[in-house]
């Protein structure tokens, strides 16, 4: 259709490239995808990518790596850079300001900010960079407001997402279930995974919206033990810092909560290892 | 850092426009934003973006379309080729007749598939295709296995998701509660959604993994008239043919299934309009 796939030109190949690679981050590529789009050699691709790789790094929009081996070819890590970074907290910092958002009992509410795909893309992007360099084969999370972001940073790690459950279902198969002393509500409560849902000896990460005194990062890693699984690290998009005996130690978040003030504003400010 | 900002090349700047518009899928993208990253001349990233349009259209990877007006720019509507459709769909019916994915019941264990971000993408950009024509405000979804395909069809709309739960939660401030029955277990249930998750009047689109009779999605149409807000249509990951009697008519889907074989297979197919 169109012209003959052999006439496709350098701006062209590097468009098509660029698309596929953004689509999928953390994901070996092989060369031949690229070499049978386009119709053309081996050695042409690969001057593609270097331009691709090039600007991608100069514009702090991710890195190109080369994977050697018989399933090689390339694999994009994807970046936010820092003036970008900088925009999304200070975009995140804001929205958590609004005063209509604290809710009886000094709540805030922020499932707008959890199910907003622009904000939890870029949040999933700069989280993602703080794990990229571990070898992970899942990343975890517990329904309902996290999934969002967890299923993203899965996306972006180029690996599988799977959720923990409050409550047994059918559809599921056979679940393992432990009990474990949730930090907010400081009630005994109950989370459920499927057999089927992870290979034992795995690596994993947690991943959530909300991270308070760490009740429920601490039961994810009892439940992983179940699967004679591990847990590497979590990851949150807000940290309670009021809560200061953090019940897991090694966790990344983006934005720090310390309260409602006098005037009713949420107190919150970028995280220093965001 | 690096070279002067006035040397990107064509090549290299449409790396980074192809990077952007496939990252912000039905957004308007101001052209200022280019002229800046690329400190480029509105004419030169016009020509650019001429080049990306074409190609992406040549590949069947999407349409860049312009937008007038003040607000104006261009906007990236994601397409997914008929090829690659194919390609999933095939994929996907092939992981659908595995059999040990067959639980007592004669249910199907189709969890890691709703979790599976490279699967979940491609499907989200298949079912968004359907309603990308249409004026929706809100992606409208119900916890929890749907997440993350209801996630992905918001952000390739370029719109906000909302999540009805089935209980009701104090970070959730004010909520509506209905009671409807749901059509896999002829039960009543209750499904809830936050006051402050919706502006009245809007026009949503439900996405879900799995369709039965469609008793949820006939709950979220009452849900929403409580909103002043209305369903333009339905989209399943999955549609389960053997109810014949839905209770929604207006919905599209990838795969139908019919049931389990003789042999302890899922019966599957690509759906007709998929």
């Amino acid at each position: 259709m169109g012209k003959d796939k052999d006439k496709f030109s350098r701006n062209e190949r590097v468009v098509g490239i660029t698309k596929i690679l953004t689509e999928n981050p953390n994901t070996v590529v092989n060369l031949s995808t690229f070499t049978e789009l386009f119709n053309a050699a081996k050695s042409t691709v690969s001057e593609d990518i270097v331009i691709v790789r090039e600007i991608l790094e100069e514009l702090s929009m991710g890195k190109v790596e080369t994977v050697a081996g018989a399933a090689g070819g390339v694999k994009f890590i994807n970046n936010i850079s820092d003036n970008e970074k900088d925009g999304l907290l200070e975009e995140l910092c804001n929205a958590l300001r609004e005063k209509w958002r604290v809710i009886p009992g000094n709540f805030l509410y922020i499932t707008d900010i959890a199910y907003n795909p622009q904000l939890i893309h870029n949040a999933a992007v700069a989280l993602a960079s703080k794990f990229s360099h571990l070898e992970v084969d899942y990343v975890v999370t517990i329904e309902t407001k996290g999934i969002p972001l967890a299923y993203e940073v899965a996306k972006q790690l180029g690996i599988q997402l799977v959720t923990v459950r409050h409550d047994t279902k059918f559809t599921e198969g056979t679940t393992v279930s432990i009990n474990y002393v949730s930090g907010s509500s400081n009630r005994l409560q109950t989370m459920s995974l499927s057999r089927k849902s992870m290979n034992k000896n795995s690596k994993c990460i947690f991943i959530d919206d909300f991270m308070r005194a760490g009740g429920t990062a601490k039961g994810i890693k009892e439940l992983l033990n179940e699967f004679d699984s591990e847990l590497l690290g979590c990851g949150f998009l807000i940290d309670n810092v009021e809560m200061k005996d953090k019940l897991v130690k090694d966790y990344v978040s983006l934005v720090e909560f310390s309260g409602i003030d006098e005037e009713g504003m949420a107190i919150v400010s970028p995280a220093k290892d965001a």
